[in-house]
């Protein structure tokens, strides 16, 4: 496979299919493309959080990404990576959510057409934030083959690329640059350390596998030892199922307040995931909402309830990680503030952990 | 006044004195002593809050201090200015909230006993926030004159020194170490400006004007043409009222939502901002409530109350603003996040300003 030159930010006459497995190299040239696109978001940490679960954490806040998610830092790679004559023809997606913004915004910076696909069920809020980026939207059912066909035919009227969420090489190269930028951050703040890792796990939530596939492929590029766990919501434990069985499961319906982790596994993350996590810890709605207050208290950032699911399971289970030194990806912070007194409803404090 | 040598970071032998007017040169000492001590907080910006507002907004984030607060500032200084004799018999104050646990922690960090008396309606959350940190809790009754009956008798019985919340030279010049702080953050991003200052605007929310006061003479001491602007719930007016009359009003009950400003301004507090406040902006609660609410939508950070009324005196007031490079001290992250919701109703979205 022909890899960018480090030096090359645009678009490459050969770049990674959206089909293809990325390497190492390949996050390496993401983190290249998309330097001056996407923010290089802080890494935070909080001394009564590590003592709480006795670790020490290390939050990456890509709640500060643009758009408000790590979602950008995948549609940017994607956008970015385009020929000319693809880039012409425009960039056509289906989301309802971070990654319709994010690619909406990724097109506008690169200056071609966007179309996004959104189901009607989509909150107003999320709509918004997708048009305020200049993409057409096109309505359709709710249904996912309806909104199969929806965006079958946008792509045959128009002849574009498509940007899959998360299952697209492209995609995951970018989203894995969290987790590479997370190891430089900690390694250039001179965390003491024997020959081992610059962290010992990195975590993300676990949907679609984007994130968790890329934020894989960056922890075992820098040092094969880092142990790679993922968190899932126990009411959309198909990732869990999947990976445990051996069998990518499809067709389940999720049932979460963690409306960000409710996709499926495709079949290039279930293959990535394979290979590389240790194991998928699952938490209750009531601990992702307990986990979530903490954050908000303790760190004084607003975080989306998908994004505290790794930090209560760590909370969950204290054994598994006693003294180590752990990276959480926190995924985004587009919460709806409108929702806060109902998710509050599920964690009245104090929360005890088991 | 004898200064302290820069390098003089602990304990100088001539102090400024609690109720001695600091100086700049006092504020640059403060900046010194607690340095170590307190974290540099980060400056934030908004791309989508700077379109709205019509200039350019440059949020210092002292929610990100320690005890969630910019008073952790002004309680470091002073517990630190505090000769070895003074320090022996311990501090003293007076406060249900910030304060109280600013200056425990201080004392914690020093070595020496605290004494916090709390009026019996405090929040548990808050009597926890102080007692983390070791100081004794006396109670009191929640009138004034039975908080200040309490605070003389145990400073009788102690011989510790007092440590008042605002009206204190040494908190005063801690607190304004957060403007001097933003001021060179800004200067050092190589901000394009002609000869004129740095940021063309200074302000904070005003309580009991300490925050107000060290803020105006680290601006005026940076560049004496920085607009210092104050801003005030319209329920807690007596700091607008009492610089517009000329005289210091006293004994009115407040009735706002910003629970940190409800403090009546101190004679010397009284006095620096006469000296350098240009004006001070009212709000109402609901338009503090819709600035918190966009605070925690495009910053994704978790602010209360009293921290947005600043922001919201920008929204209400944009033709004062408009193209200005503007600095707003967020003052600090400590909400009680059960109480959103019903701040949240306050300021239905989406708000208009007028």
């Amino acid at each position: 496979m022909f890899h960018n030159p480090p030096t090359m930010t645009t678009t490459p006459a050969l770049a990674l299919r959206a089909d293809q497995r990325p390497s190492f190299d390949d996050l390496r040239d993401a983190a290249a493309r998309i330097s001056g696109l996407a923010h290089v978001t802080p890494v935070l940490r909080s001394a009564s959080l590590d003592a709480l679960a006795g670790c020490e954490l290390y939050f990456k806040c890509e709640n500060f990404q643009r758009v408000g998610a790590f979602k950008f830092r995948g549609a940017a790679n994607a956008v970015f990576s385009l020929s000319e004559e693809q880039a012409a023809r425009g960039v056509v997606t289906q989301s309802s959510g971070n990654h319709g913004a994010a690619v909406a915004l990724a097109c506008a910076l690169r200056g071609i057409n966007c179309t996004v696909v959104v189901p009607g069920a989509a909150a107003r809020i999320k709509r918004a934030a997708i048009a305020r980026h200049g993409a057409r939207i096109v309505d359709c059912d709710v249904a996912q083959s309806a909104r199969n066909e929806a965006t079958a035919r946008v792509l045959a009227e128009t002849g574009g690329e498509l940007v899959h969420p998360y299952n697209d090489g492209r995609v995951i190269a970018g989203q894995g640059t969290a987790a590479l930028e997370l190891l430089h951050q900690v390694d250039r703040r001179g965390v003491a350390r024997d020959s081992g890792p610059i962290l010992d796990v990195v975590m993300a939530p676990l949907s679609g596998g984007g994130l968790m596939s890329g934020t894989a492929i960056a922890a075992h590029g820098v040092h094969p030892g880092i142990r790679v766990i993922a968190a899932e919501p126990e009411g959309a434990r198909d990732g869990h199922d999947s990976l445990v069985s051996g069998t990518r499961i499809t067709g389940r319906v999720a049932n979460t307040i963690s409306d960000g982790l409710r996709a499926e596994l495709g079949p290039l993350t279930f293959d990535i995931l394979r290979d590389h996590v240790e194991r998928v810890l699952l938490v209750s709605d009531a601990e992702t909402v307990a986990a979530m207050r903490l954050v908000y208290e303790r760190l004084k950032i607003l975080i989306e309830p998908s994004c505290a699911v790794p930090l209560a399971a760590v909370l969950r289970n204290r054994t598994l990680f006693a003294g180590q030194r752990v990276g959480i990806i926190l995924s985004g912070g587009n919460v709806d503030l409108d929702t806060l007194p109902s998710l509050f409803s599920l964690a009245p404090e104090p929360f005890e952990w088991p």
